[in-house]
């Protein structure tokens, strides 16, 4: 134990939790299945949403805001969609309450029943699409490439923060092209923006796939998706891309004119992140000491400790940090001062180590007088003491270091944690001892999909997109298979 | 009429509605009272919300994100509060649809009732007090300077497009201080803060003040304001800043340790602009020939138009251009060209025109010979020959120009319609007839203020904080009065 956190080798799942509480991301709120997310751990969040949110505008999307409720006829237009959301939506029948004739509070106005119930938004493709049909008329006015920020509720009996909660926040995009091609395109320039995101951001390695045909979104013909794996040897879905076909706009009527004036349905993809990604970025890095942030998501890659004794080292301490924060800046590099006579140093380390900061710099007045710092690196919790001449200099080099370091030591512990297995027996054995991704032969049936889900909580997590064709035969049920896909246990 | 907007002498509200459509704002939705902000629309709110988020990071202040979702009890925890907002909310009932037993699509599944009804957020001061609790044991907690970004729902039988819907965007402001004093101090400060924000983004001028006991925020002990003044005379209030006393500390026990271990309940302010503020933007500054956007909050200030009729031509006008635009680039300004085949220069005039863009860029060959180009500046619809040589300079001096010209014009026309009146015949007829701000007497009464509002449809928007003290009597009763308050009829 280490500040109140279990250690991963001992409860995993308590780390995590405790992790997320005690390093201030997040917290249950008394509303059942919604979070609180607290000041730092949004503050993650809005260096996630800015990076995403210039790379859509970099390739051409543009933010617009659609409606919170969806009136309920609206789900039952698309099939396969009504199928997947109906059983967990939030449902709004009134809209008003009255004081209870007890006089002790509030009570529901039966008089205020909304003549058609309001689903709150678990997604938005219907609404979007309900008025993408006025949007649209014309090969002109195609592609439309939208994205909206925005909350959605979905009712879940077992939550976990960040991972799995009733309301959470996300990106929807939602496009509409004048060809399939363009469609399919879109929804893989996405699943690239994406990848680069989260590996490059994050620092966190994934497999990019293709969902099998009982795991894509309900009403999608395809559903692109990254793959990460988490130190526990569980997969986590980070992101998904759906290629929709025609399915909305023939489902809400949207056509086009072509240059020719033909009348054509639209194709359309839809795609989204969620604030799961915060739980991805905590599993992934994260130690018995608390949270590791790659240096590009922490709030505040550098943080600055002063150790004095008197008013007048303070003072001096005070005026090198300054100089410090200045020519960090002049590099675009945030550092934080904190100078609160309210902790301790050594309170300060600890907090600083259990909230991820990247990079911790403390001056003592024997710094002073060499002209040095000490600098201590969160992810390999090593020291070393550096010239205050050039610091800017090596604390971006570190920066860099560590951000690279945290994606390398990711990918070397995913690699390790592919397995290709032959055998049925062999792949529950695996998962058993050591979890991780299996890549297996499977006959591409759901039937086969269920079983091997059923009998050992595996998922097929994707065909990979870069699979080589391989002959092999079904781990389960012994038919002819041309290419292995990727299974494992999954958050 | 002119691009199917009508004049605003002919039909104020109807030219506002039609602008709003046709200008790509924003639209009804067929979610009752909810609307769909249009791309175009929302990049003017996104370039609002960075500039208010940047100033209330400036001044100490973090964001986070509270549910949804509200226990229906919670409402009633604080007197006023439940009185001022259970008539307008959404009430979830049910988590779960279920397929009709006819076959026609989904109903409410009635086996899946919440043992508690939860309300969409119309306001979330009871979960986040509720929250709050928890985070504040002692004075090193305070103060608590926290807010976020979200949607709220108040059910509203007749809603206008960013004016008054059912669902809108927010920022919603909660801090917690251990004094009275900080918590007055950090509600004017954020008045401040909008102040500074409507006046020198939005360019438009307020009056801050204070409200009267029947128009303040419930649960409030003060609510500070400001208040701004349309075109057509009506008044709109553009934030509010409340002071919320120890209210909501005491209806959810929310106590902190002073330095001496005394206990004592904290002090509270909340505060939030919403959507409303595109609405007031759009009604001061627009007119008959479209929107007209202050600099500062369009998305692009600047666009460029070629003119030409040869590919010789497009090529060297576009080279041109992209010069241009690297020169406003460097000085922060950002400027689109619109090389577009598939419309018209004339069609791209008028459609920057409607769209509010404050400078048009139009090039042509002959511009190319002579070196110059055609600048249009939107707020006054004038046209000038400038030299290519040194057009960043000319550029931003505009833009700065037309900041300060929309400004200065909306303030004297504020000026010009606020009227002193000293008798009730007067009040009416200068309601009447011109409209504005009167400034005029009032004994102070709730009763007096609601004889006033129902007889003149009139409100008294703010008790100045300006306002000299001035002996006088009450325009309707007679009674005395120590100062004059601003009275207006109000969206």
């Amino acid at each position: 134990m280490s500040k109140g956190i279990p250690k991963r080798s001992e409860d995993y799942s308590l780390w995590y939790n405790e992790l997320v509480k005690k390093a201030d991301l997040a917290e249950n709120s008394p509303v059942r299945g919604c979070m609180v997310i607290k000041p730092y751990g949004f503050s993650i969040w809005e260096k996630m949403q800015a990076a995403i949110d210039t790379m859509f505008k970099e390739t051409g999307h543009t933010n617009a805001y659609f409606p919170l409720f969806i009136p309920k006829s609206y789900l039952s237009k698309e099939a396969d969609h009504v199928e997947g959301f109906a059983k967990e939506c939030a449902v709004v029948t009134h809209y008003r309450l009255k004081n209870s004739d007890n006089g002790t509070g509030v009570v529901v106005d039966p008089d205020a029943k909304l003549e058609e119930e309001l689903i709150v938004r678990p997604t938005s493709e219907t609404v979007i699409w309900n008025t993408y049909k006025n949007w649209i008329q014309s090969y002109r006015d195609l592609p439309l490439l939208i994205n909206q920020w925005a909350n959605v509720v979905r009712w879940e009996m077992r939550t976990r923060l960040f991972l799995r909660t009733a309301e959470f926040l996300w990106q929807e995009g939602h496009t509409a092209h004048a060809t399939k091609q363009e469609a399919v395109d879109e929804a893989r320039l996405i699943l690239d923006v994406y990848t680069d995101f989260v590996e490059n951001f994050m620092a966190v390695p994934v497999i990019k796939g293709v969902k099998t045909e009982s795991e894509k979104f309900a009403g999608a013909v395809d559903t692109y998706c990254i793959e990460a794996l988490m130190q526990d040897g569980k997969a986590l879905q980070a992101g998904t891309s759906h290629f929709l076909g025609q399915n909305f706009a023939k489902a809400f009527d949207v056509k086009f004119a072509d240059k020719e004036g033909k009348l054509d349905h639209v194709w359309g993809t839809s795609w989204g992140v969620t604030t799961r990604l915060m739980g991805a970025l905590i599993m992934v890095h994260s130690d018995d000491n608390g949270l590791v942030l790659p240096p590009k998501l922490a709030p505040s890659p550098v943080v600055i400790v002063p150790i004095y004794k008197t008013d007048e080292q303070a003072k001096a301490i005070g005026d090198q940090a300054k100089k410090i924060i200045e020519s960090l800046k002049a590099k675009g590099i945030i550092a934080k001062f904190d100078d609160r006579d309210t902790h301790k140093p050594g309170w300060k380390f600890a907090e600083y180590e259990l909230k991820g900061i990247p990079v911790r710099i403390a001056i003592g007045p024997r710094d002073l007088e060499n002209g040095t710092v000490e600098i201590a690196r969160r992810d390999t919790l090593s020291k070393e003491v550096a010239n205050i001449e050039g610091i800017e200099n090596r604390i971006e080099e570190l920066l860099e270091d560590i951000q690279a370091n945290l994606f390398n030591k990711a990918r070397v512990h995913r690699d390790e944690n592919i397995t290709k297995v032959d055998s049925f027996e062999e792949f529950k054995k695996v998962l058993d001892d050591k979890g991780g991704f299996l890549l297996a032969h499977w006959d591409g049936t759901p039937e086969t999909e269920q079983k091997i889900k059923e009998e050992t909580k595996a998922t097929i997590r994707c065909i990979p997109l870069d699979a080589e064709m391989e002959e092999g035969t079904c781990i389960y049920s012994g038919k002819p298979s041309s290419q292995r896909v990727l299974f494992a246990r999954a958050y």
